[in-house]
């Protein structure tokens, strides 16, 4: 598989960006890497005439850029999503750095769409934003500032993917074996999994302690096959149905 | 030898820069990777407050940048140092990429000074000024677009020289933060699930279906921590409680 397919299947992923000419210094580090699926999650200038300058020639970039009105839609279709943040988190995944990510990112391209999800410019990524992914990427840098422009930290993992994917060219480790679930399966099972503790008592909407996000963050952490995501609902339902004391027990 | 020493032994020239932005930018590139010194040959404009807007709070980088006349005085007291080009040229070191040219750099500033050279914006280096470094280095990209933001340029051998200098084990930004769980955890959990599973029904004792290879092999991949350990187990019990028709559901 050439670096020119891998990359096309690596989308970029940009929530809420405030600054339209980070979008276009976004949009020109991604085309200098290869890459070239923009996504802006509600922008609060898009389009607009600095975000084309900064883009230097990458306007087929810019322009080609989907605007979507949340981070499910952004999402949808991929297998495997990173959230990028300088910032560590207590309940989130363990993180990768850079390197590894991209790495990974390149491995599962064989056969699946990924995303990089990017934060705001001041507020970074919310932990709801970090929970909607299966990965927790960072950029490793000096813990006294770590304050990487918007468009660097693109670069730097556009960088990578490419040194992944240009690798990957010679040396194919060969693509995950088993069918990895779509973003959407992977929702609505923890959807069903909400019912179904509610159902249970063992979910109190009154007094929830976290307990989806820590079910969240388990089973995107573990990048769920089809075929699991599709026992586990079987498990469910089965659950789901009412039984008397006693029965089956 | 800790990785700010090395750093701080590596500087980053730009050869006649035009926009103070840039500058700016360059300065925040740098000191999120942890180097910190900043020569200018001949720039357009600087001082200059655009320069300070783009860096952010990396001011202190900016101002303590030197000003030089000519490319010899901003390499004085240098041992090695490498010019970062796009383009391969006929008459000049064989060029390695950013990586290889980083931990070359860093394996010489445990004992020596070392500079990165970057061009102009838009005519970028002069045959002169590649032919009075010592090595050529690229950045690998797009060949049908190879035009890196000066500042993004930066940040990407910055990056890599901090990759090289912090060491790949240190790389990893840190371990899990959670507990994990013992095995024996682990596996009185999978009993648990068993047991939930034959008494739901989803699971027949006479025709498992691999049902329980299929949750030992996801539920091990994904490493659980002890809390989530503890959390579905809870899970379980709730769903194990009878319930009848209708209640909770």
């Amino acid at each position: 598989m050439t670096a020119s397919t891998l990359l096309s299947r690596i989308r970029v992923v940009l929530s809420h960006p405030t600054h339209p000419g980070n979008i276009g210094a976004a949009a020109r580090a991604m085309k200098t890497m290869g890459l070239s699926r923009l996504i802006l999650v509600r922008p609060k200038r898009f389009p607009d005439p600095e975000a084309r300058a900064r883009s230097a020639n990458a306007l087929d970039v810019l322009e080609s850029a989907t605007v979507c009105e949340d981070l499910g839609e952004a999402l949808r279709g991929t297998t495997l999503s990173f959230a990028v943040s300088a910032r560590l988190r207590e309940l989130a995944h363990p993180p990768l750095d850079a390197r590894s990510a991209a790495a990974e990112a390149v491995a599962c391209a064989c056969s699946e769409e990924v995303a990089f999800l990017f934060g705001n410019e001041t507020t970074g990524l919310s932990n709801d934003e970090v929970l909607m992914c299966n990965r927790l990427a960072c950029i490793p840098s000096d813990p006294g500032y770590s304050s990487l422009n918007l468009a660097s930290a693109v670069q730097v993992i556009a960088y990578e993917c490419r040194m992944s994917a240009i690798g990957a060219e010679f040396a194919r480790v060969g693509a995950p074996a088993m069918a990895l679930a779509p973003h959407q399966d992977v929702e609505n099972f923890l959807a069903h999994l909400e019912q179904s503790l509610q159902a249970s008592g063992f979910l109190d909407p009154g007094n929830p302690r976290k307990l989806m996000e820590r079910m969240r963050r388990l089973f995107l952490r573990v990048t769920l096959e089809v075929e699991e995501v599709s026992l586990l609902r079987g498990m469910l339902s089965a659950w789901d149905k009412p039984r008397s004391r006693g029965k089956n027990s």
